[in-house]
């Protein structure tokens, strides 16, 4: 017998479970089909692991701080293996609190994959045979997972993705990074911090390549100043294990060269799950590496949502949840509206961090309008000053005096990402700065700074 | 002969130096009166000096924190002398760029003291003569010193006010802190961060006695699992240096016991500085132990305003600028209602650290409405799990189904504190807080799992 659901939901990483629970707690008949872990990619191997890792290893980086400005002197050592272990079982714990959250609300949980059978039910294959679910909606939130390329690959060995690099059981010594964007930069910041030498390689031309260019010149010389080497506007031709190591050969074009290190991470971007389900039958197109496309609604097909990695709007897990929380209030005729994700925070984590929030100037000017940018610099700020970090800055983007986007980068500056999407959000004019109290002193009095800084054209 | 200024502000602390600044950027002919240093008790003797000790001091934490979890483990020492010096330089360096500052705007500043000679001048008292200035306005801003009382009086030996302690040239192996406020919390643990054994004395029944009895019973928990000797609701008789050691003997009815320690700290509170200016001569009413009285305007008699700690609304840094603002719109004739504060966002730094901003439940219960409250705990939080720092929660008021008012205690809860204003400025519903995006994974996330928590009532 075929049970009929409100909502079969495929994915249990932030958008599926956050759907799940949300539509649960609404009255829906609600059922969530995950073939692995739940928590998906972000709780089991990205930013959760990571976060647990850069939070360990916080204290070295303030000692480096306060060491170079000659204040504190002392050693750090983190335990890596105790740090793994301790990271395995706060991954199971956050798992199974999660397991227990769907049982309350009445979510049944099915462990497999599912694979649409036709217009109204899907089959998932479980250990012990098949089961067949009907719906009413399908929301696919399979997210996405590490891209390869030929010559690209983690092999099992010396090579590894991200997921693999999270689930080390030793940190090496040396570490080569291929990669230059958020997810690559927080591990080799992590890894850094445990002792490893840094090789960062990428074929774009900076750092964070998605990032206000400041940003990136930013980034690159606090790197630099930590001994890293980065090679950027390089081509890779191959990286493979040998022997007990990992060997990078740059492109002939680029000199050919060899980067020997214990490891080598490929964190090259992330590709869609939307293959082997079957939903191009219920009329899914998909575009690209294969996003599903949405339209206004997140409607992937009639009765059909995609959230998430999947739909490649925005592959950030709080987009996803964001998401999910529009796709029930569709479900319960709350949302009538096209979906409107405000402005998105983006953030990397680490020393230095990097926040973005709304338009970059170039993207502001892109739209054809008079653009002005203000900046702050963090070293004006008492709180940088107190941690010794003071390398940095905060930059807002201004279009018809209200500022569009703020971007910053610096020591903890991951600390103002709520406040700058709330002024983002509603387009904060320079009064409405000077007219809110900012509590003193704060790293958030830089945001004030560069609010109330005079403009300039971006 | 005597020039005539549009504005004539006593006090170059926060309030006085941001109206000067202010004022002048504006067109205002202004000139600023500060017998001592350029940014008052807040940079020299208060919030700035007490964050550089704690920032400097945060690996120390940081590792406890991790060490306590069997993660990391090693040593961090602070060099006292060196933290010293680098605080003297940092505030001498900041007075100087303060200097720079007003000297740019064509502030005329007057190094010495001002009293009133007669309506629309006053003298100040210089190195070298007396200088007589006419206004068009008068602002005071003279702001607060250490209360002491008999008794309870630093001698300058052993036994001294918070001035006095960030001043010492070497930090006590054991401190007695007289007073649980924020100051003496404070100052509490960057000593016990660099090693000093505690030992707080408080009348109150509980330690931060003005803050949600809840936070202070975390307080409490937390800073007596670091072994700190807490001695609530008893009354001191003296306090007194005996040769090398300070002597802090409790009152009778308490038991007469002595305690001992290397120093101790007296932070009982804050007095204003309005006495011997001569402002009653121009008709301005004092109230209390000195606070200078405001209309709803913050007139304190015609042509007089009265801002920060000296008119005893709010003794924070951050509420003398907001109302600095205030009244260089008035001078401008831009603002025309009276002052409104908006909701004024309170923190206490250190680990762990409180924030709160709007009404607390007892306030708002007060009030006779109908008061909900709701709450998320910080363990649920995976960045307070990442730094292995998991005690303390969010608790938020609602009122006719808007949040009123927001606590939070716990390490780097004061990172919130630009977020959970704007949230109670603009009297969120839940609603709100299920449709922001908030950033995952941040600290920020446990003040949307406590926006969104179940409610009861308060």
């Amino acid at each position: 017998m075929t049970t009929t659901y409100d909502l079969v939901v495929l994915g249990g990483g932030p958008g599926g479970f956050d759907a799940a629970v949300e539509a649960a707690a609404s009255g829906l008949k609600t059922a969530l089909v995950e073939a692995a872990d739940l928590g998906g990619s972000c709780l089991n191997h990205g930013c959760i692991p990571t976060k647990l890792w850069l939070g360990a290893t916080s204290a070295i980086e303030e000692l480096a701080a306060q060491s170079k400005a000659r204040v504190a002197s002392g050693q750090v050592a983190v335990d890596f293996a105790a740090l793994q272990a301790k990271k395995d079982r706060h991954l199971a714990a956050t798992r199974k609190a999660m397991g227990v959250r769907l049982g309350q609300l009445g979510v049944d949980l099915f462990a497999g994959r599912g694979r649409v059978a036709d217009k109204t039910s899907i089959e998932v294959k479980l250990a012990d045979g098949t089961q067949s679910l009907g719906f009413r909606t399908l929301l696919v939130a399979t997210g996405s997972r590490p891209a390869a390329f030929p010559g690209l690959s983690p092999d099992g060995a010396r090579v590894v993705d991200s997921t693999g690099f999270l689930a080390l059981s030793a940190m090496p010594q040396s570490l080569i990074v291929v990669g230059g964007g958020f997810i690559g930069l927080e591990m080799a910041q992590a890894a850094h911090r445990m002792g490893a030498k840094i090789t960062i390689v990428d074929a774009l031309p900076r750092l964070a390549g998605l990032e206000d260019p400041e940003v990136s010149k930013a980034l690159e010389t606090v790197f630099k100043r930590q001994g890293w080497d980065i090679r950027l506007g390089v081509k890779v031709a191959s990286v493979l294990t040998q022997g007990e190591n990992a060997v990078l050969t740059l492109a002939a074009e680029n000199g050919g060269e060899e980067l020997v290190a214990e490891c080598a991470l490929v964190a090259i971007g992330r590709r869609p799950n939307s293959a082997d389900m079957g939903l191009e039958s219920l009329g899914v197109e998909l575009s690209g590496p294969g996003y599903i496309k949405t339209n206004e609604f997140l409607e992937a097909a009639p009765g059909v949502y995609a959230v998430g990695d999947v739909n490649g709007r925005m592959l950030l897990a709080h987009a996803a949840s964001h998401q999910a929380h529009y796709v029930v209030e569709r479900l319960l005729d709350k949302a009538k509206e096209a979906y409107d994700s405000g402005p998105v925070p983006s953030i990397l984590y680490g020393s230095p961090e990097v926040l973005r929030v709304g338009l970059m100037a170039e993207e502001a000017k892109a739209g054809g309008e008079a653009v002005l940018v203000s900046r702050a610099q963090l070293i004006a700020n008492p709180i940088a000053q107190a941690h010794a970090a003071t390398q940095g800055f905060v930059k807002c983007v201004w279009r018809q005096g209200r500022v569009a986007g703020i971007t910053a980068v610096g020591a903890d500056v991951s600390r103002m990402a709520v406040a700058a999407t709330m002024m983002v959000k509603a387009g904060w004019t320079r009064e409405d700065a000077a007219g809110f109290m900012f509590p003193h002193p704060t790293l958030d009095e830089s945001l004030k700074a560069a609010l109330l800084a005079d403009k300039e054209a971006a």
